[in-house]
C-alpha cells in the first residue's frame, strides 16, 4: 500500500491555514516551528472548519460534506461521509486511538490526557492496529487532531515529534474541543469510522471492506463537555446510517449487517450522556455493541447481495436535542 | 474584522469569466475596462451560473449547491446554502440594499432603478447597515450584482466607480434578470439572508449570529417579471428552511425561533405575486413579518439548546408551480 | 457552438491519472503512448472513480455527486447529476452510441464488441446524431469510455486513433466493466442522458432542452454481467427522477412530461435483467418507451409552466436489490 495519509492530507491542512480567518480558526507556531491550529478554544471555529478537519482526519481519503435535511427527515443539517479507501481512511488515520497522557510532573501543571486521531498516528504507528493493517506512513510531514479543551503541553508535543520522527516545522496539531462547532462536526464525521471499528470488533476481515458511505444529523454543540460528547455519540448511535461495500462470503456479510446496528445493544434508546454518567464516566462499562450506526446496509461485491438492518430513531434525537417551544 | 468580501469573491468572479461559455453567460468590457457579465439578458445563462453568482454575492463566505429533492420532498431541485460568517456574507455582502436610481435626464433614455447586491456594496458602504456592522471593505477590486432586465446606464456605472473608489478595470457588474435561470437561482440562494434580515428587523443582536445553513426549492423562472419575483419569494416563504447558530441568552434565542417563520404574518399562505399586485406593487404595504423562511431552527451555543418553529407548505408551492397534467 | 468536450474533460482525465492510487484504478501506456485506464478489470476501482468517469463522460459539462439517501427514501446512496448544457453533455458526449466491433481475424483472438461513450465520439462524429447536433469537436486530445470486461484489442485502438485523428499520446481509453463499482456508478450517472435520449426518440426538439437535473439510487454491482447491467437500468427506470428545462410551446412540453416516464411502457414493473433474458438478450425487442426515468418534471422557460408525471417504485427496487435478512 503506497498511499500516504499525511501527504494526502497536506493540501487540506494548507487550506485550513490559508482560510483560517474565514473558517474562524487561529494559527500560531511554537518556537521550534510546530504549528498549532486552535479550532475552538479561544476562537469560535465553525462547522466549515469541522468539515475540513474531518477530511484531514480521514487522511485525504474521504469526503465530508454538509447537506440540508428534508423537512420529513427530522433534523435540518446532516453530514455525508464517503471513502473509496475506508479501512485506511477511517482506521489507519481517523480513529482516535493514540493514547497521549502526561502527569502533573511532566506537564509542569495539570495532568493531560487526549486520544490523538488523524494521519500522524500512522507515522508513529504505536497502536497494535497498525500491525494488523500492515501500514506505516513515511511522510515528511504530519498532522494530528486532539479533541481536548486546552492546548497540549510541550511534553506531549516533544513526544509526538519523537514518535513521528518529525522536526518542528513538519508537525501540525489541530485542537478541537467537542463543545465547539468544529469539534462536534469532526466527531460526527466519524460515523463511517464507527461502523468500521465495530466491524473490526465483530471480527469481520478488514481487507474485505472496500467502500463506504454514511450520513448522520449534526447536533448543536453543548457547552457542557459530557453533554457535547453525548450528543455526538447520539448522532451516530440513533441517527447514523452507513452502507459498507465488502468482499467475501455472503454468510459473513449478512452476519455483519445483522450484528452491526446499535440496536443490538441493550442500552439502545438511552441518551449516551446519561449512560456515561451512570457508568461512572467509564466508557469501558458501556456495552461495546452500542458504538455503532443506527441503520446499516452491507453490500457484497462477490455475490451482488445487499442486507439491511437497524433503523434511525429521530424521535429520540428530537426529544434529546430540541426544547419545547 | 479583516475579511475582504471583494477579495474573497475575486477567484469566483474569475471562474465566472473563464467558464462563461459553459455557464451560458456573456462577458464584455466598457471602453474604460468595466466588465459587464450578462447572465440572462441576451443569453440563456444557467442554473449553474446562478449558483456561482450566489457564492459571489455571499462575498466568497458561503457555499451554494444544488441537491436533488427526494421524491417525498415535493419538488425535484433544491438549493443548499451554508456560511460560517453569515452576518458578513449575507448582510455585509449579499443583501440587495444599495438603491441605484437614475432619471431619464441622467440616463439619456429610460429611467433606471435597481437594488445593488453583493460585495461592492461594502466598498461604497452607503447604507446605514454598514455602521451597525462596523465594516467597510478596502479591496482593489469590486463586484456588484444587479437584478434587472437591462444593462445599467453609463450614469450608474460612473456612480458605482466613484462610490467604490475603483478604476474601470477593477469593477465587474453582473446582470441577472429574475426571469432567467441564473436570476431565479441567485435570488433563491438568499434564503439564509432573508432569515438574517428578519432577525435584524426583530432586534436580534447581529454579532450573536455565528453560523447558518439553509435550503429552499428552486422554481422554474416565469417569463413574467412579477410572477418570477413572486416565485423566488414563495420558494423562501413557503419552502425555505433555515438553521441559525447563535450566542446569548436562551430567552432571545427562543423568541427569535418563534417569531422568525413566515407563518407569523397574516398573509401567510397566499402567492407572493398576488399579494404584491393587491398591494399596488408596493413592497412596503406587505407585512414585513412575511419576508422569512417557512421553517426555522435556532441553536444557542451558550446553552446548547435548540428551538424549532414553523413548517414548509409544499402543497401550496405545488398548487402555485405545477400545471395539472 | 465553440465548447470542446474533450478539452473540457481533459483536467478531469488528468485528475483520474494523478489520483489513480486513491481511486483504485490502474494506468498503463501502449507502446505508442495511448493511455489505458483500468477502472475495474484487474483492480478494484471505486464509486469515486465512477463519479469522475461520469463527469469525464459528460465532457466536463456536468456534475455527478454522491448523496446519502434520507431514511425514508428507501436506499442509502444516490447519485445527483446536473448540466447547464444537457444536449451537448449527454448526447454529444456521454451517450454510448459509437459501435466498435472487431472480428476474430481482426483481433487475432476473441471477437470484440463495445459501445464507446464519452467525448472522443465527438472527434470521430461517425454517428448520425452528430449531423443533427451540428457538432464536431476539434480538440487535440480525446477520451473514450468502454463499458466492457476486457481491454480493447489493438485493432480497435488503431481504428479509434484513425477515426479521431489523434496520435497515440493524445488518446485515453477508460475501461469500466458494469460489474465493477466504477462501472455501475458511471452507468447510473446516465440518468439524465436516458431522459434526453427518450425526449429525442419522442421527437422533442433537442435545441429546446436548455437545462437538466437528475438523481437515481446507486445499486451494488452484481458479479453477473446481465444482472449488473439490469440493475443499472432498474436504478433509472424505477428509481430515476429528472427535471428538464425546455423552451417552446406548452403543448410540446406537456406532451414530453406525460410521455417521458418509464411507466408508459407495458413492461414497467419487471426487473430489467428478466426482461432482457426473456427478449433473448436483444435490447431491440424491449419497448423503447421503457428506457426512461421513473419520474419527470418538465419546466418551460417560455411560459414558466411545469408538468410532473410518473413516480418512483422504490418498493420494487428493494425487492430486486435487497436480501431478506
Amino acid at each position: 500500500m503506497t498511499l500516504s495519509v499525511n501527504t494526502l492530507a497536506r493540501p487540506l491542512v494548507e487550506r485550513l491555514l490559508r482560510e483560517a480567518a474565514t473558517l474562524g480558526v487561529a494559527v500560531r507556531h511554537e518556537a521550534d516551528g510546530v504549528c498549532i491550529v486552535d479550532a475552538g478554544l479561544a476562537v469560535a471555529g465553525s462547522v466549515q472548519a469541522g468539515l475540513l478537519v474531518g477530511e484531514i482526519c480521514l487522511g485525504g481519503l474521504g469526503q465530508v460534506s454538509l447537506r440540508a435535511g428534508a423537512a420529513a427527515s427530522g433534523w435540518p443539517t446532516w453530514l455525508d461521509v464517503a471513502s473509496s479507501q475506508p479501512v485506511l481512511a477511517c482506521l489507519g488515520s481517523q480513529y482516535a486511538g493514540w493514547s497521549l497522557a502526561a502527569t502533573k510532573e511532566e506537564t509542569g501543571g495539570r495532568k493531560f490526557f487526549s486520544l490523538g486521531s488523524g494521519p500522524a498516528r500512522a507515522l508513529a504507528a504505536k497502536e497494535e492496529l497498525y500491525k494488523e493493517l500492515a501500514y506505516r506512513d513515511q511522510a515528511d510531514s504530519g498532522v494530528l487532531v486532539l479533541e481536548v479543551d486546552r492546548e497540549p503541553p510541550r511534553f506531549i508535543i516533544d513526544k509526538l515529534l519523537r514518535d513521528c520522527g518529525l522536526q518542528g516545522p513538519q508537525l501540525t496539531l489541530i485542537v478541537t474541543p467537542t463543545t465547539s462547532l468544529a469539534g462536534t462536526t469532526q466527531v460526527v464525521a466519524r460515523v463511517l469510522e464507527v461502523a468500521l471499528h465495530k466491524a473490526h470488533e465483530l471480527g469481520f476481515k478488514l481487507q474485505n471492506i472496500v467502500g463506504g458511505t454514511a450520513t448522520a444529523p449534526l447536533p448543536a454543540p453543548s457547552p457542557d463537555g459530557v453533554q457535547a460528547m453525548g450528543r455526538t455519540n447520539d448522532a451516530i448511535l440513533y441517527g447514523g446510517q452507513v452502507q459498507l461495500v465488502v468482499r467475501g462470503d455472503d454468510a459473513a456479510a449478512r452476519d455483519l449487517a445483522l450484528r452491526l446496528p446499535s440496536r443490538n445493544a441493550k442500552e439502545f434508546g438511552q441518551s449516551f450522556a446519561d449512560l456515561f454518567v451512570a457508568a461512572g464516566y467509564d466508557f469501558y462499562k458501556i456495552d461495546p455493541a452500542l458504538f455503532a450506526p443506527a441503520e446499516v446496509w452491507v453490500s457484497n461485491l462477490d455475490s451482488g447481495n445487499t442486507w439491511h438492518a437497524g433503523a434511525l430513531d429521530m424521535a429520540l434525537l428530537q426529544r434529546l436535542w430540541l426544547q419545547q417551544a
